[in-house]
């Protein structure tokens, strides 16, 4: 027993302080254990929010947290073991394209995922639009599909990180959701639970994402590499532009089409950001896991698996032997072109509120709970920086309700404007690479 | 119902906003009545500790908690009422002596009182050394002793302020003490329940109070200033020393007898400070009260009062009304004189340490529900700035248990230093009046 008591912890962060590995590990250890009560857990994470945690904390917070559960094992499955996590945006359907590639490539993807909240869509949700698709796999079902096909995607299972659902719960309610040492710790100590060698992370920025600074992405991804590389993982953050929606669609069952697109080698201007980030993040997966290097080059290697089926066919093996029956995307009922109002140049003006007009049609949720439609969304027709002509469709959304359509048409008007000049800069899809913690920029 | 979420608003705290008076009034009501939970609650709280709030927010704090419970009322009762109230420290031992002297001058005292914690002794805990005093009278017994006495001094009913007895169980476990515009709430809420005309209040600074810096001690005066005006209180803050004990015994039965003979009229040059103190604080309370100005001297009445032996005349009637047999204080077993080390002259560098020493003797309380020794303590036979010999008594401890003894005398000999020269600085007494919540310094 370590004779230590939480108010004081709470009382050291208050001023400022920095704690040690031990401090965190008996504060999330006697939190997991109901010792900790959640007034004082409340308080302290406020405290951290406030204060700021150093690289060293936000890593002892994610090695207790991890060790709040149980780290899943692949003994006696060759390959290594490498996962891609994005923060989350608007159209980010990347997860969908670069496990199969990877897994293609004869890497092993124990990909945990998570679902949509607010405007940001969810892997789950948009694999569950696929008719007969499991989302919810144990660990033995999971290790059935990586011995099938080398790439699963699936939900969190109640062994993983307890202690992180418990301070997740407590800090939706409690507003500090937003400590970048709890983000990274939430996130890490999940995808860490996988049993990975090595992980790349796409940390967003721009209006559509969490991290709307280009600053507060690169901080939160240092925290991130240097928590994993402490627990012995290879990691590389890419930090990516989320300051319009990634691809042509967003809206489940939509999305899942353009990456089977993507999948097949197929290409179209208003996928070309999609696939190029694709391919950045699945040439990071085959350089982290030994994949490429010496005479291959880990981006060509990523497009030759598109080209050649390799990926697509990996895709369509992990949906069913996920329980996919075969059976087509569901599709909206309805469609109605959202057009230009006046002659210019195409700007996203709030990435944020093209994700919202989804949920407004009934694609997203509001709250936890919320059920979702698969098939609403929207289709892109144009990207920013296009050229428009007034009354041309720059999108064509996909509805079944028609009193939802009106409030996702409001929110597709305050997410762009036109402009009589394209913007002076042009946008930079991958903005800073982030291979090891102490590099500085 | 008001259309408000609790998270929101601990979310516009962290943010460094200023919250309505309608807001603070939802936080508080739903806290009371057990909707808005623990943990939601100490995460506002530490928010605010860190994020700070104007005296806006401070007297709506006050006023909503002071709504969560019942105010007294004294109807029919002749006479201002007026009370005191201090933010504690060593030897603090006013309250036995204002309370008397004000009612011997025609005020009503209805003084709800505290007991001690940590270094600070606690007005109930000294009244509790007199064999038989009641310290926990109903509404309905203060009425009778008042009627009689004109002054009585009690502990918190439990209709007072609810909200703030659970705000503050909650304070003390997530190390949210501290923040101003909680302290002002907690104190005035119940102060102001006590149906009072106008209040003094003696805000310590120095070593020995829980405010160090002078500039502390005037922030939270004049929070606490504005708060009971703006609610139509008349208030005085006079901003003091407790840079060492005041007057000569530190320890419960020791500080009654003090308080006794300052009473009778008697003088003594180690109690000097007390009296002075005193009067100032009585002088205070007859001018708010309207019993002095208009050729009556508010100090010289206070003087007069203890001179011709009215204050220790009401003092024994209240002791009595409130229940005191007459059997006389308890008397310590053993003494010890605490010497010098050296010639030279006496300075305190830490006045709580002198209060940790009679913690140590058991005078004292390190959590709330242990007990008292009221016969220990010590009395002072020097006070800073005297001249010392080697070997000669700084004070003599009281004792009972000689394992107390030597950490007493270990604590002192921190609290206590013997310099060459004198300090360079005389000790200022009384360091600033606030008389309105705007005035400037």
């Amino acid at each position: 027993m370590i004779d230590m008591r939480t108010v004081d912890l709470i009382q050291k962060k208050r001023e400022g302080g920095e704690h040690s590995a031990q401090e965190i590990r008996y504060l999330i250890d006697s939190f997991a254990r109901g010792e900790t009560p959640d007034y004082q857990m409340s308080a302290w994470m406020m405290a951290l929010l406030l204060r700021g945690a150093t690289a060293a904390e936000a890593a002892a917070l994610t090695e207790a947290m991890l060790d709040s559960g149980a780290r899943l094992s692949w003994d006696g499955l060759a390959g290594a073991k490498v996962d891609k996590h994005s923060t989350g945006g608007v159209g980010d359907k990347t997860s969908l394209i670069v496990g199969p590639v990877a897994a293609a490539g004869g890497l092993i993807v124990p990909m945990v995922s998570g679902r949509g909240l607010g405007h940001t869509g969810g892997t789950l949700d948009k694999l569950e639009s696929i008719p007969g698709f499991n989302a919810q796999l144990t660990a033995r079902q999971m290790r059935k599909v990586l011995e099938k096909t080398g790439c699963c995607i699936t939900g969190q299972t109640a062994e993983i990180a307890p202690a992180d659902k418990k301070m997740y719960a407590l800090r939706d309610v409690t507003a500090t959701v937003e400590s970048p040492a709890l983000i990274c710790a939430s996130i890490m100590s999940k995808k860490l639970a996988e049993g990975l060698d090595a992980l790349v992370l796409d940390v967003k920025t721009g209006s559509g994402a969490f991290m709307k600074q280009e600053q507060e992405a690169e901080h939160l991804a240092r925290l991130m590499v240097e928590a994993g590389e402490r627990m012995g993982t290879r990691m590389t953050a890419v930090i990516t532009d989320m300051s319009e929606p990634l691809g042509r669609a967003a809206g489940n069952a939509l999305e899942v089409a353009e990456c089977r697109a993507i999948l097949s080698g197929q290409r179209d201007p208003l996928s070309e950001d999609l696939r190029e980030l694709s391919i950045e993040l699945a040439a990071w997966m085959f350089r982290l896991g030994g994949r490429a290097g010496e005479g291959v080059e880990a981006g060509a290697l990523a497009e030759r698996l598109m080209a050649n089926g390799a990926a697509l066919e990996r895709f369509e093996a992990m949906a069913r032997a996920q329980g996919a029956t075969g059976r087509k995307l569901p599709e909206a009922r309805q469609q109605k072109e959202f057009t230009a109002a006046a002659d210019g140049f195409l700007a996203c003006v709030d990435c944020a509120k093209v994700g919202l007009a989804v949920l407004a049609l009934g694609g997203g949720r509001s709250r936890q709970e919320d059920r979702i439609d698969h098939a609403v969304g929207l289709v892109l027709h144009k990207k920013a920086g296009d050229a428009v002509r007034a009354g041309e469709a720059i999108a064509i959304v996909h509805y079944n309700d028609g009193a939802n359509l009106e409030e996702a048409l409001g929110w597709l008007r305050r997410a762009y404007r036109i402009d009589d000049k394209p913007a002076a800069e042009k946008r930079k899809l991958v903005k800073r690479i982030i291979c090891q913690a102490k590099d500085k920029p």
